[in-house]
């Protein structure tokens, strides 16, 4: 008898963010280590995202890929629906309370990332623009007026709705992304939502994870 | 006995699009079309959306949600999954192909929609500001990139993966925003597979049901 093989994902060769684990491996590697599953990881380069050999996997030459037997996906919302499915910890077993942490995931990818990330790469790639600093404020406040409607509807919870799941684990990603810029500190309630999340044994795994691929000193699987 | 209740979902009041079809309860009622699914439909006013009485429903303020027994649900991906989990028609049987089919509804919202949106917000929003002509270039050109990655991987089939699918159902309604804008005749693949998904039936009874709230003339559920 022979064990099935773990699972392989796919990251980048080089972090972009210098093992902060705001790149989107960070969300597979946490909710594998919150079902408890073993992983490998693949490195891949920059140039050869964009290769046939990788499109094959990501129509749209991005990391994460995850590859398991013959099944072969992309998109870190559907890896991690994907392995929610399968695996004890990540979505409640009540029917309803499920089809709810779904929402979550859909609400942390289609409406809280987007204009997180419109406002961070204005940051990134805008700074020399002569429009800078009449869009960012513009940016801002559609940030802001997610994070506020997220901060009310978190309200004293510990996470979105009862135990933490998958939505949980997607939105604090999403969150993590404003990094340093100052945002997230306003709603000390969100903060601490995510501090809750970075605090979990599973998160800590897998950021350990990360950051020694960027320290070149790869953990054993 | 008494028959279940059908579910009942939420859209705007006013059409901002005219009956064109681009807001999000279209997806919905396509999916439910698909599925063979009667609904009924709540109209809710651009500033009921904001009241905490729908703020209850849908955290952030939007339309569609999507009531049904003891569950409400919001994100119109979350939905259609939840449609598409419990009826025939909109996801395959094989687990394989079924997690592909959702890689793809996550494609659609998460990779392919955001640079639609940013560039038809900006259409929309920007076209009065100095610097409108600097930004629309690059706006357009990720669009481009994300249109021709999935040019390429459609290839000459008819949909993206296999038969139809709720991935297939929710790109067709992405690629749809692009509107009036030219930049999907440039992938004359893409657009006849928009035309193919318009073409189906199910599709075309949820446009007119959409259509009818426009005209006045809301079509009896």
């Amino acid at each position: 008898m022979t064990l099935p093989k773990p699972p392989v994902i796919t990251a980048f060769e080089r972090s972009p963010d210098r093992g902060r684990g705001l790149a989107r491996d960070m969300r597979v590697r946490w909710a594998l280590e919150e079902a408890g599953q073993a992983y490998e990881v693949r490195l891949v380069s920059f140039a050869a995202m964009k290769e046939p050999a990788h499109r094959a996997l990501h129509p749209f030459g991005q990391i994460p890929t995850y590859e398991e037997g013959g099944l072969a996906l992309f998109e870190s919302g559907a890896i991690i629906l994907h392995i929610a499915e399968r695996h004890q910890g990540l979505l409640p077993s009540d029917a309803n309370a499920r089809a709810r942490a779904i929402a979550w995931m859909f609400a942390a990818l289609n409406t809280v990332e987007p204009p997180i990330i419109e406002y961070s790469m204005a940051r990134l790639f805008e700074q020399d623009k002569p429009w800078y600093a009449d869009r960012l404020p513009v940016l801002e406040s559609h940030v802001h007026a997610r994070l506020g409607e997220l901060s009310s509807r978190l309200g004293d919870a510990n996470w979105l709705d009862g135990a933490f799941s998958a939505g949980d684990l997607l939105m604090v990603t999403v969150l993590r992304r404003l990094g340093s810029s100052g945002l997230l500190e306003k709603y000390p309630d969100l903060s601490a939502y995510v501090a809750r999340g970075e605090a979990r044994p599973a998160y800590q795994r897998a950021f350990a994870a990360q950051l020694a691929v960027f320290n070149g000193k790869p953990l054993a699987g």
